[in-house]
C-alpha cells in the first residue's frame, strides 16, 4: 500500500479518541497511533510542549515511535473514529510572498503598466504578519467574509460579502525551538529551529484586500481564516526532498546566503469540488524556507515555539501551475473551466482541497496533510 | 498628593514581591497592592485569566478592590521593591493608523507630489498586524535593529544598523472578552470586550520600513520591539475621559457608526532624555477605538483575551504635537532642538518616555502607565 503515510513519514497531529481528551498522535496509513505514552509532553492538547524540547529530542522520539510502530506496540485508532484538532497553538503567523511567478502574475494583473516585480522583491523575501487567532484546522467551514469593497469606477465603497473570494495554495513552516529577542537565526540553523511543515490555504477576499491594502498591507482581506492541515510533517521526513533553488540573481546579501540544496520538491494539487484545477510545484519557489526564517529574525525579532510562517502562494511558470484563482482566471477576466463550468472566484458551497506530495526517505512518496475547506454563505444579506 | 494613581485609577499590573512568584497587583500612589487574594484568577502570572471573566466580574472586582484599599486591608509593597512584568499575554497585535494629522504628515513627507491621504483613509481605519511575540514591558532596553536599507539614490540595498530609528507614541487597547469566529463586535459592544488601555511605543526603523513595505506593509521595520506600560488602566477609570470625535466626513458606513462621545481625552507627553519634545493630544484622533474594534472584526475575525490593538501614532495639528521623530524632524530634513542639540532620529543611549494623563472620575487627573525605553547599540559593527 502506498498511502503516503508509511514509516517514512509519521506526521504528528492532535486527536481525541472516543470519549477521551486530546493528545498527540502520529498518522500511519489510515490510522492514528496514540504516542502520548512516549513522553509526558505528548499527552498535551497541542504539539507545542513537545516541539519546545528541541531537535535532539525530536530525533530521539521519532526513532522510538518508528520502532514502536514496527512492532505495533502503541494504541491505534481508525482515523474515521477520532476527532482531529488544530495541531499547534500558533504564536505569530507570518506570510511570505516567495514565488517569483506568483508575485509577477499579481504585478501584471494589478499594475499592468509597471514592471511586474517591485524593486525590493529580489533583494529580500517580502512578508507581513497575519492573524494567528484565526488559523483553523482543515475541514473548518469558511464563512464568506463581509467588508468594504470599492471597484475602481465606484464612487464610494459599499459594504457586503466579498465577490472575489480566493485561495492561496501555500506551505507552512512551524517553529519548534525558540530564539532569544535580540538574536538572529542564521540560514544554517534552519533545521535546529524548524519542527515541521503543514499544508496551508491562505483564504483571501481580493476585493476587500484591493481597497484596504495601501499603505500598510493586507488586513481584513486575509484575517477571517487561514486553514492548515491536521498533520505536521517533521522535517526529518523531508530529508530526501531538498533540491537546489531555481537560482537567485542578484546574489542575496550575506545573511541570506545558503549552501547546498535549500529548496523543496513538494508537488501540490489544487482540487476544486473533486477536480484538480492546478498543480503548483514548490520547487519553483524563488526564496528558500531557511532564507525566510533568517530574514524574519535578522532585526533581532525572536521566534517562539508554535510560530508559523507560510511561503506565500505557490505558482509555477505555466498556467496550470498557478496556486490562486486570481491567477488561474487572470483577475477574473479569463475564466477557467472546472466541473464543466466557467469559473473565476469561489462560490458558496465550493470545496477546495490542497494536496501535497514529496519524495520520502525510503525512495517512495509521502503525502503531506491535506487542507480542505468548504465555503459557507455570508451571515448577512448583501446590501 | 496628586500622583494620578489614587482610588479613581487602580490600574492592574503583574509583579513579583521579593522572593515570591508573579501575581496581579494594583498600583496605588507609589505602592503595589497585592490583589491576588481577591479571586484565584488574580494569582496568575498574567492578567489574561482575570480579563477572560468578563465585564460584570471586572466591575465587581474593582468595587471590592476599592473598598479593600480604602481600609488598607490588602498586602502593600513599595513599587521600588518589586519586579514588574509584561502584564498581558498578547494574542494578536494590530496597529492602526487613526490620526489624520499623522497620516497626512507621513503622506506629505513620503509622497510630496500626491494627495496627503490615500483614497481609503477616511472610509476605514487602516491597520495591519504586528508581531505579538516582541511586545515588551516598559524599561526593556531596545537594541538598535539591523536590516536592509536602500536610499533612493543607492544602487543596491546594504545591510547594517538602522540609521533612522524612531518612536511612535500610541495608546494600546487590550481585549478582555473574546468573540466567536464568524461573528462581529459592534461599536456599541466596545466596552463589553475591551478590558483597558496601555501606553504603547511602536519603535520603528524608518529606513528598513521604507525599503521593505511595498506591497505588503511594514514588517522588520517594526517587528524588533513594541513597548507597553506595566499598568493596564481599566476602562472604568476612563469614564470621564470620553469626548466627541473631531468629526468624520464622509459619514462612515453603518458598521462604523458611533453614538455619543467616542473619542478619548488623553494628553500625551513625549520625553527625550528628560525633556518634553512633543505633547500629542489623543482627542485629535480621527477614528474611535470602538470603530477600530468593529472594523477589525467585521469580516468575522475573532478576538481573543489578551489581543492588543494600538491607535497608531498620535499627532495633533501643531508641530509640537507630533508623536514621531519622523514628523518632528520632517523626515530628517528639519532637525528640532532637544538637550541643546539639533536632533532628527534616535541615537544610542537616548531614552524615550511616553507619559499619558486623562480626566479621572473624581474630578482630578489620572496618570496612565508610562512607557520608557533606552536605545542600546546594534550587536554588529556597521559594514
Amino acid at each position: 500500500m502506498t498511502s503516503g503515510f508509511g514509516l517514512d513519514h509519521l506526521p504528528y497531529g492532535v486527536f481525541s479518541p472516543p470519549g477521551g481528551p486530546p493528545r498527540v498522535g502520529v498518522r500511519v496509513e489510515d490510522d492514528v497511533v496514540d504516542v502520548s505514552g512516549i513522553r509526558p509532553e505528548l499527552g498535551a492538547a497541542t504539539l507545542n510542549p513537545f516541539m519546545a524540547l528541541g531537535r535532539a529530542v525530536w530525533e530521539e522520539v521519532r526513532a522510538e515511535i518508528t520502532a514502536a510502530v514496527e512492532v505495533d506496540r502503541l494504541p491505534r485508532h481508525e482515523l474515521a473514529g477520532v476527532e482531529l484538532h488544530l495541531p499547534i497553538e500558533v504564536g505569530d503567523y507570518v506570510d511570505f510572498y516567495a514565488s517569483e511567478h506568483h508575485a509577477s502574475n499579481v504585478g501584471r494583473i494589478f499594475r499592468p503598466d509597471q514592471a511586474p516585480l517591485l524593486p525590493n522583491w529580489k533583494h529580500l523575501p517580502v512578508g507581513y504578519h497575519g492573524r494567528a487567532g484565526t488559523v483553523v484546522p482543515s475541514s473548518t467551514g469558511i464563512v464568506r467574509p463581509c467588508g468594504q469593497r470599492k471597484a475602481p469606477n465606484d464612487e464610494a465603497p459599499t459594504f457586503g460579502p466579498t465577490r472575489r473570494l480566493d485561495i492561496e495554495a501555500e506551505l507552512g513552516f512551524v517553529v519548534g525551538t525558540p530564539s532569544r529577542l535580540g538574536s538572529r537565526v542564521s540560514t544554517a540553523a534552519f533545521a535546529d529551529h524548524t519542527f515541521g511543515v503543514v499544508g496551508l490555504n491562505d483564504w483571501s477576499a481580493r476585493d476587500i484586500q484591493a481597497w484596504e491594502y495601501v499603505p500598510l498591507g493586507p488586513f481584513l482581506g486575509k484575517s477571517f481564516a487561514t486553514s492548515i492541515s491536521h498533520w505536521v510533517t517533521p522535517l526529518a521526513a523531508l530529508a530526501a526532498a531538498w533540491v537546489d533553488l531555481p537560482g537567485q540573481d542578484p546574489e542575496p546579501l550575506d545573511y541570506l546566503q545558503v549552501t547546498g540544496p535549500a529548496g523543496l520538491e513538494v508537488d501540490v494539487e489544487v482540487v476544486l469540488n473533486g477536480e484538480v484545477v492546478a498543480r503548483p510545484p514548490y520547487s519553483s519557489m524563488y526564496w528558500a524556507p531557511a532564507q525566510m526564517l533568517a530574514h524574519l529574525t535578522v532585526n533581532g525579532a525572536s521566534v517562539r515555539t508554535g510560530d508559523l510562517w507560510a511561503s506565500g502562494t505557490i505558482s509555477g511558470p505555466e498556467r496550470g501551475q498557478r496556486g490562486s484563482f486570481l491567477e488561474l482566471s487572470w483577475g477574473g477576466r479569463e475564466p477557467f473551466v472546472a466541473g464543466g463550468l466557467e469559473r473565476t472566484f469561489l462560490e458558496d458551497g465550493d470545496e477546495v482541497t490542497l494536496r501535497y506530495a514529496a519524495p520520502g526517505v525510503l525512495g517512495g512518496r509521502i503525502t503531506l496533510g491535506e487542507v480542505t475547506g468548504r465555503i459557507l454563505p455570508a451571515d448577512l444579506p448583501e446590501a
